[in-house]
C-alpha cells in the first residue's frame, strides 16, 4: 500500500516517463447513445425531500433517507416519516447518506446509517447503528467516526455496503481542502473504511504499516458515493467524483492505491492542473473515467433483473446529466466495453440506483419533490 | 346577467335574508379518503420547467407549454424545444399557459396558445393563434387581449378550451386587485370568454347590456384554472382558486353569474371577510367547495378511460395538495356525490390533467424539473 507520496515526490517523477500511457481504460469525451431497450418509469413514492439512499425491508416497504436527516418509509405509494433520526450535520454537502439493513434485520430491525456529524468547523462521516421499531429508530449508537475532524462542508463520501462475510463497507471523502490525505493510510479521509458490525476495524484488512489506521481498506479516493458488488463475482466497485472531469468508476482490491490527487484526469475547478499523471505506478487506474463529469452517484450491478439484456452490466446514476449510465463490462470486470445513457428524458438527478427484491432497478432523484421510481421493462 | 353589484348594495342586502343556505353544494372541510383503486405512475417524460399545459398531436407527441415561456416536443420520453414561442410576461403568476390545437391541425398545424402580456405595470391575458412547423411556431397572431391592461401579475386565469362549434372558450382572472370587476361585464377580467378561431366575439353570446363587452360568456369568477367539457352530457366546468378557502367547481351556463366577490365560501388572506354572503340570489352556486383550499388547476372528464370505475368523474389537479381530486358527480351532473384523493403519494404540484387519446389519465407536474406523467391502471 502506497502510504504516502509527497506532492514533492510527484513533481520530482513528472517527465520522467514513469507516467504512463492510459491503458485497459475507457473514456467517454462525448455523450454516449441512448439506449434502445424500451423501458417504462413507474412513480412508486413522490413528495421527498432530497432522497439520498433507500433500503427494501421484508414486508415489501422501502426506508428511505432524505439529505435533510430525516428518513420516511414508504408503503403503498405513500411515505410517513420515521422518528428518531440521529441528527446530522445538513450543511453543504453533509448530511443523511446511507441505510443499509443487518442480516439480521428481520428479527431485530437493526441497520445501519452513515451522516455528517459534527459542524462546518469540525465534522467528519460517521457510522451509526439503529435499530428500527415501526415508523421510529431505536438505541441509535455512533459506532466508527471519522477522526480527527475536518473542517468544511463537501466531500463526505457516505456510501455503505454489507459484505457477504457481515463486515461493513464505508466510503469517505477527502474534505476537498484536505485532498493529500487521500494517500496517507494515517488519515481517514479519501478511503474505503472495512468495519465489524460493531464499528471496529474488521479482521483481515489490509496491513499498512505502523501509522495506518486499522479500518482502511483502500486508499487514493476523492468523492467516492457509488459502491456495489457483484454478488456472481464478488468483485466491489466504487465511482468517484472528480474534480473537472476525471469521475471514476474503479474496481477495489484491498490494499490498492486509487491514485487520487496523484493520477488523476480530472482538472482543477480553476482549471489547473492537479497532477502531472494520469496514472502512476502502483496505483490502480479507474475501470471507466467520465469526462467532461457526470457526477456519479449510486452503483448498481445488474443481476438477476427484469433486464436479461444487461445481465452483469454496472449501472451509475447521473447528478449533472440527470440520467441512469449502463457500462458494459468485460468478463474479467475490469474494463467497459460500451457505455449507454438510459432513460435521458428523465431530467432528474439521480442519487441511487438499486436492483430491487422484484428484478426492476430502483431510483431516487435528488430533488424536491424527490421521487422513488422503478424501471421495468416497456 | 347580473351585470355590477356593488359593494354598497351587497352590505345594504347583508343580513336581509337573502343569503341563502347552502344548497345542492358539497363542501370538504377535511381531507377525503384516498381511492383503493390500485394505479400505476409512468414518467412519459422529465426535465421540464413548471410545465403548465399539454396537447397531444396526431403523431403520437405532445407540446407542453411550460409557465417562463417556453414550449417543448415531447416524443419517445424525450423533450426538444419549440421555437417561436411568442414572448411572455414571465412574472408573478404571469407566463405562458394554455395550448390548444385547431380542429384543422393535422392540415395547418394550428394551434391557439394563451399567456400573459405586457409588464407588471400594465399586463392582460391574451389568446394568440399560431402555427406549428415542425418543431417551430410560425404565423404568431395575437387574437384577443384583455383590455384594459390591469397592474400585478396575479390571477390571470389563462385555461383554453375548444367547443363542438369550433369557437374558443377562455377563462380570465380577476386580476386580485379588482375583484369587483369580476361582477362587471363591461370588465374583461374574472370571467369566461367566448370567441371566433379569428378573435371576434362569438356568435350567440349572452346579450349582457349596453355596456357589456361582447366577448362575455359567464361572470364572477375570481381565478379560473380549470376548464373541462364532458363530451357526453356537452356540461361544462369550470374550478377556480378562492381566496382563503373557497376554491370552486362551478357548472357554466351561458349569461351566468358564479358570484364572486357577492359570493364566496373564502375569506380574505388578512382573515378578513370578503362577502356576508355565502349565496347570492341570482347567484350560482358552486358544485364543489374546497375549504380549506387545495388550489385547484387542470379539471378534466373522464370519459371512455381505461378506468370505467370513474367514468363521467371530474378530476382536478391540486397544487397545494400535491395530488388529483377525483369528483363522482350525480346524473345531472350539478352535485359532488363524493370525493376522493387518486395518488396521494405523487406529492408534486399538479398543475393539469387530461384524458389521453389512450384512455390514460395524463399529468403535468408545477415543479422544475416538472414531469409528463401517465395514470394507468397497476
Amino acid at each position: 500500500m502506497n502510504l504516502s507520496l509527497s506532492r514533492r515526490r510527484m513533481l520530482a517523477l513528472a517527465g520522467t516517463g514513469l507516467a504512463a500511457p492510459l491503458l485497459g481504460c475507457s473514456r467517454a469525451d462525448r455523450k454516449p447513445p441512448a439506449s434502445s431497450l424500451p423501458v417504462r418509469i413507474e412513480v412508486v413514492a413522490g413528495g421527498l425531500a432530497r432522497p439520498w439512499s433507500l433500503a427494501f425491508l421484508p414486508d415489501g416497504s422501502l426506508l428511505v433517507t432524505e439529505k435533510s436527516g430525516s428518513m420516511k418509509r414508504v408503503a403503498g405509494g405513500k411515505a410517513r416519516p420515521v422518528a428518531g433520526v440521529p441528527s446530522v450535520m445538513a450543511e453543504g454537502q453533509g448530511g443523511l447518506f446511507d441505510v443499509v439493513l443487518a442480516p439480521d434485520f428481520a428479527t431485530t430491525g437493526r441497520l445501519f446509517l452513515t451522516l455528517a456529524q459534527g459542524s462546518v468547523a469540525a465534522n467528519g462521516t460517521r457510522l451509526v447503528a439503529a435499530r428500527l421499531d415501526g415508523d421510529r429508530l431505536r438505541d441509535v449508537t455512533p459506532l466508527w467516526t471519522a477522526t480527527p475532524a475536518k473542517r468544511g462542508a463537501v466531500h463526505f463520501g457516505g456510501r455503505l455496503l454489507l459484505l457477504p462475510d457481515g463486515t461493513l463497507l464505508l466510503t469517505t471523502g477527502d474534505g476537498f481542502d484536505f485532498r493529500e490525505e487521500a494517500q496517507r493510510a494515517s488519515s481517514p479521509l479519501g478511503k474505503t473504511i472495512r468495519l465489524t458490525q460493531a464499528g471496529e476495524p474488521a479482521p483481515g484488512n489490509p496491513a499498512a504499516g505502523p501509522e495506518a489506521l486499522p479500518e482502511v481498506w483502500t486508499l487514493g479516493h476523492r468523492n467516492p458515493q457509488g459502491l456495489a458488488r457483484d454478488p456472481l463475482s464478488g468483485r466491489i466497485y466504487l465511482s468517484e467524483h472528480g474534480p473537472r472531469g476525471g469521475d471514476e468508476v474503479n474496481l477495489l482490491s484491498a490494499g490498492e492505491n486509487y491514485g487520487w490527487p496523484v493520477a488523476t484526469r480530472g482538472m482543477d475547478y480553476s482549471g489547473a492542473t492537479i497532477s502531472p499523471f494520469r496514472s502512476y505506478p502502483g496505483m490502480i487506474d479507474p475501470v471507466h473515467v467520465w469526462t467532461p463529469s457526470i457526477a456519479p452517484s449510486g452503483l448498481a450491478v445488474c443481476r438477476g433483473t427484469l433486464f436479461p439484456e444487461w445481465e452483469g452490466d454496472l449501472f451509475s446514476g447521473a447528478l449533472v446529466d440527470r440520467e441512469l449510465r449502463r457500462l458494459r463490462l468485460s468478463a474479467d470486470g475490469a474494463r467497459v466495453l460500451g457505455e449507454e445513457r438510459v432513460a435521458p428524458g428523465l431530467g432528474a438527478r439521480v442519487r441511487d440506483v438499486r436492483v430491487g427484491p422484484d428484478g426492476a432497478l430502483w431510483l431516487l432523484t435528488d430533488e424536491t419533490p424527490g421521487q422513488v421510481l422503478r424501471l421495468v421493462r416497456a
